[in-house]
């Protein structure tokens, strides 16, 4: 893994030059120069351009070598043929940082994926910052300082704010000003990242969280290149108490393809990237609508939900009862007020409105803005509940009573309190939010900000660093000198050595010795040809079971011997392992893969044909926490199984989570292991055995290595 | 099941009285008055009211009867205690609808239920058609005829249009003419069901849908106390081309009791509505946006998809790759382009963008519409693209030529094209609606409104009516004069009488018999206890199975016998149940139940404990025509188990779907069915059979009987 960068220089510059600086404004070289002065940068700003004397009344200087001072931070406003020249005459001239308008890169195809090598290797060689090529721009409006070419950044109306947001598109530098303004939320930095030669996602992501004066962070992602950087990230944000919101697209194959050809970013399996995301504690949303309205609930709500407990208030007992059904759907739960709060409630409403959860006030609001605040006030103390939302349809009277007892309401205590203001006066909802109260135009969109919030709470209450991984010598030694497919005598090894319980056995040559290794586990037992080139050893008749005495031992070491023979003629055949049958118990699966942005990944899911055929498979990042492998076996549709439903036994889950924090350990200690399949690992009332294990190794890759030095 | 309702003298009445007018438009009586005549309702307009003499000029009547003729239509605006005396005054005067503003009857408690059943059945002696109590009226613009009290449906700006609406909570009189307005579009009907003491949910459905000005008709819907008559509607609403959009609330067992309280509204159970609605062809939505976005859809486009084959254009390569991953997650393809319209865009396309689905022209929106055009117009005419997405992010500049290329491009074929037009020029949405293209505000919401034109192509491309379900003289003789519970035996002549074959078998009363009926069938043979009082036979030992010979039939019969005297020694045993060993398969549940609104429901799942931990089920109202059946089967998600999924052998799907349609033929013949489990029903390749059945009889209760009265 790569460090994540100080960008102070880009992000933060001290003095600004534009190369490529034009007069015109409508040109992406005049936009930065006038923008960096028309939002009030503190600092210089160069213009650098040998075709002017002058832009604006201020000088223009022919080359960027020339200005009074080194630059911290030049934008790059020239066509891709001057460009990289352009970066070597700012190097030249002392600048840290590049912001690199200039198209025609990798986008373009492979002599630009040449060129943006070159570009890469020149910034690698200096230490030299660059945030592009290919990009729109970056913009801190705290300090001031737009380098963004966005002219939908540059309209009037936009605040600085405590919002930090990163693009891997163009298209949020139009629409996230548009949709601030609308809504009346700050801004603190935009950035279009581009193509990535340099400056990263990440970088980007972890710089604004660590900026006290931003609340939130969050971004737009098609792919990352090293995962392992990201999560570097997303822990840097936790340790800062900052939430980080993403909209992750290139879900499908086709997706990422269109994501791929239009910025050539590189994708991994989005199974990975939704596991890595739930992992970290980062929150994942659907849509456009829904990014902004999570975005305003952080930036403006100061409150903490610390369960999923959620009082509804309504006009409108429709909206109510939708209400309620979004929150289940949204995996929250609808809170049981206590009967004080409905005492309270009920004396206060009128006689025939619902005084429990969802709570109706009917048309109390257009005369009575009191008593709504006095709901509001019972339902935000009662200790059953841990957020608030409020549902007013059409309220176009008793406005700003109303929002003085919403504004009053809110102050009780830090539960969050959200609003959906629907088709009512259009006032309100900026008011709301100056008073820290997150307002958005529908039931669904409140629900939806307040799971945003809840799953925050509860990840900010775990623990933020897993616990570090074990080194793993034997395991490490195990596959030493080895590379493909390991038999399954060698895989179970690597399984064992990790910490994982297999069911004993012996590898054996000849029939005897079968016969002498089965008297000495005790009857049955089974035995398996074994080979590293017999993935199914089922298939080719390889694998006897149940076998009770020394005579069905001498004739089934001697029958898969020969079906081997037969139908596997070219396999290198290291004899049969023989085996203790395992005790009952719950057939799951377990391994190790490889994810090529993210590195090692640890699954685990109900064994199987129905399994197989539900996908019932749950991922995770390594390295686990205890807390990370129980959340991922939790999270299986089979889970119940696992747990004793139907009068079955209880399984040892506290083992298959043991089992998972091995696999971590050993993916991060083994990065030659590109797969590692056990299948099944039966869990049991007395623990977790894996009854059977498929390693395949190879040349330990740039990422895996990565990986592995990652390990603290 | 009750008729359909024709409710013209409630919607489109020749006259109206306003019982309860007033002077003070604020008051409800009041209101209806003024906007009867504002909305130039075109027949004469009643006030009635003896403490007035006239009204805004126009002269008020003291009593209804007094009236120059008889009107149609009264709206009812006095309170409870007065309400039942002014019905029968109307009912005298010769009204033959009314419209009942009045509240106070079975929403707030026992007596209001009371008075309600009063009013019901007074309406019922004379088949006067009630709307209402506790209901804001109706409105028809399209005859002018606005019976409405909502402030919100009363502004201007409202055109008359195509839509139809039906809503069963007050939120909708508000947010609905106001959505509508912002969006230009045009409203015919909007109606308030209220408590649906007499005219409900169904009548106006249906009403609405055979009415030819109107393209769509679309509802919100807390609750029926009769599926059936729902189903009717929808079936009236698919022989008149109408789609149904609706949004179904109270999805769980916590938000259904919310809707209870707040209407008093029965509710089934979701899962039956889910089934029910997906079974008629009706689309379901989600949230009150995706509502309104797929109205749009239907009452802008003229067009039709016929497959779900999504071709995107965007101006933003981050819109297209998010559009691709909804495109997906709406269950929909991304089309892929034929080599001719891939080479036609390259042509005009700039020279790096995407020429593969989704198509990005970039910037070239800003300069070169007719491109734009051109792009579209090369989608539209692929035949392997069914609908067209095209997305605008911040297009702010050559709206108009835009506008006309994007029309140009509609007019080509009978393809829908829906606009996203993402924070662009305001005026843009509106002028292309116009045009007949729906216009919404994000890409998601596109292709959300595609989903809903795609599931109504294939809807409406299905047979409207099922078979006609078939008499079983034979199982109806199976189930007189029997209540409760019915053994295996009993249970399984009832399916076999359906037609679902079963284990050959025979039911036996002593150890001889036994033996003889197992040499008959043929070794291996089963034995199970058979009793109507024990459900869970192998709980109590009273299994046997794998019997190969006589002496084995012989003591497993004694064995039997004293276990279930032992350990269920209250049960009446009727002798044990002798089977042959059936074929292997996949085993699957299928069966019967009653849910309160709907009656009969036929339902099929994946068996085994998996699949009982993975409520793997789906569910089918009877009458299932061979489509439905075949669809129930495959929304399974072990489908590809019964489809030869990882090497196994096929089962036989059709024999799946025959044993369903027969389940559907005996629900209806037999309502006293109160439940029926097959299970397991083992299908393999050579058919289906049932190896174990449980039915469980009660008194035809009159949802059932009406039921059975409703099949063809």
């Amino acid at each position: 893994m790569s460090a994540l960068r100080d960008l102070t220089p880009l992000l933060k510059p001290r003095s600004v030059a534009v190369v490529g600086a034009t007069r015109d404004p409508n040109r992406i070289g005049g936009r930065a120069f006038h923008y960096l002065r028309r939002f009030g940068f503190p600092g210089p700003v160069y213009a650098v351009n040998p075709r002017h004397g002058e832009i604006d009344g201020e000088r223009c200087h022919a080359r960027v070598q020339d200005l009074p001072e080194p630059p911290d931070m030049a934008v790059i406003a020239v066509p891709a043929a001057a460009a990289l020249d352009a970066v070597r005459d700012c190097q030249r001239a002392g600048a840290r940082a590049l912001t690199m308008y200039t198209s025609g890169f990798r986008e373009t195809g492979a002599a630009g994926a040449a060129l943006e090598a070159e570009l890469a290797a020149l910034a690698g060689s200096r230490g030299t910052l660059v945030c592009g090529p290919n990009c729109q721009g970056v913009a801190n409006l705290l300090d001031g300082m737009n380098a963004n070419f966005s002219s939908a950044l540059a309209e009037p109306g936009l605040r600085a704010g405590p919002v930090g947001f990163v693009s891997q598109s163009g298209l949020f530098t139009g629409i996230l000003p548009a949709e601030f303004r609308r809504r009346g939320l700050g801004l603190g930095y935009l950035v279009s990242t581009g193509n990535e030669a340099v400056v990263d996602f990440a970088d980007v992501l972890a710089f604004m969280a660590r900026d006290e004066r931003v609340r939130v962070v969050a971004g737009y992602l098609e792919g990352v290149r090293d995962g392992r950087k990201l999560a570097a990230a997303a822990r840097a944000a936790r340790e800062h108490g900052k939430p980080v919101v993403l909209l992750k697209v290139g879900r499908t194959a086709e997706s990422a393809a269109a994501a791929a050809s239009h910025t050539g970013a590189l994708a991994g399996a989005w199974e990975v990237y939704r596991a890595a995301l739930r992992q970290w504690g980062i929150i994942e949303v659907d849509t456009i609508a829904e990014l902004f309205d999570v975005i305003e609930a952080f930036a403006v709500c100061e409150g903490t939900a610390r369960g999923d407990r959620i009082g509804v208030l309504t006009n409108s007992g429709g909206l109510g009862v939708f209400g309620a059904d979004r929150i289940r759907a949204r995996s929250m739960r609808l809170a049981e007020l206590g009967a004080e709060t409905t005492a309270a409630l009920r004396e206060r409403l009128f006689e025939f409105a619902s005084a429990a959860n969802p709570v109706d006030f009917t048309l109390q609001g257009l005369t009575d803005a009191a008593a709504v605040g006095s709901h509001l006030a019972h339902i935000a103390r009662d200790g059953n509940v841990d957020a608030t939302l409020a549902f007013f349809g059409v309220q176009k009277r008793n406005v700003d009573a109303l929002i003085d007892e919403i504004d009053a309401a809110n102050r009780i205590n830090d539960k969050p309190l959200i609003v959906a203001w629907m088709h009512g006066d259009p006032a309100a909802p900026p008011r709301l939010r100056e008073r820290g109260v997150p307002c958005v135009d529908d039931p669904a969109a409140a629900v939806d900000a307040a799971r945003a919030l809840v799953s925050w709470g509860a990840a900010a209450a775990r623990p933020a660093r897993p616990r570090p991984p074990l080194p793993l010598p034997r395991a490490a030694a195990l596959t030493a000198r080895a590379r493909g497919a390991l038999s399954e005598w060698r895989s179970r090894a690597i399984v064992a050595a990790a910490g994982i319980p297999v069911a004993r056995g012996a590898l054996v040559g000849d029939a005897a010795a079968a016969v002498a290794a089965a008297d000495s586990l005790g009857y049955p037992v089974v035995l398996k040809i074994d080979s590293p080139d017999i993935a199914h050893k089922t298939e080719i008749g390889g694998v006897a079971a149940g076998l009770a005495d020394a005579a069905a031992v001498r004739a089934a070491f001697d029958a898969l011997v020969r079906a081997a023979r037969e139908r596997a003629p070219a396999a290198r055949v290291d004899g049969c392992g023989v085996y203790e049958m395992a005790p009952e118990g719950v057939e799951l699966i377990a391994g190790i893969k490889r994810d090529p942005a993210f590195g090692p990944v640890a699954l685990v899911g109900m064994g199987g044909v129905f399994a197989e055929t539900f996908g019932d498979v749950a991922l995770g990042l390594p390295p686990l926490s205890a807390d990370d492998a129980r959340a991922m076996v939790e999270s299986l549709r089979g889970y119940p199984l696992l747990a004793g439903a139907r009068g079955r036994p209880k399984a040892d889950v506290a083992a298959v989570v043991e089992a998972l924090l091995a696999l971590s350990d050993l993916a991060l200690a083994c990065p030659e292991i590109a797969e590692l399949d056990i299948n099944p690992l039966r869990a049991g009332p007395g623990g977790a055995m894996a009854l059977d294990a498929l390693v395949r190794l190879e040349d330990p890759a740039p990422p895996a290595a990565g990986a592995r030095r990652s390990a603290p």
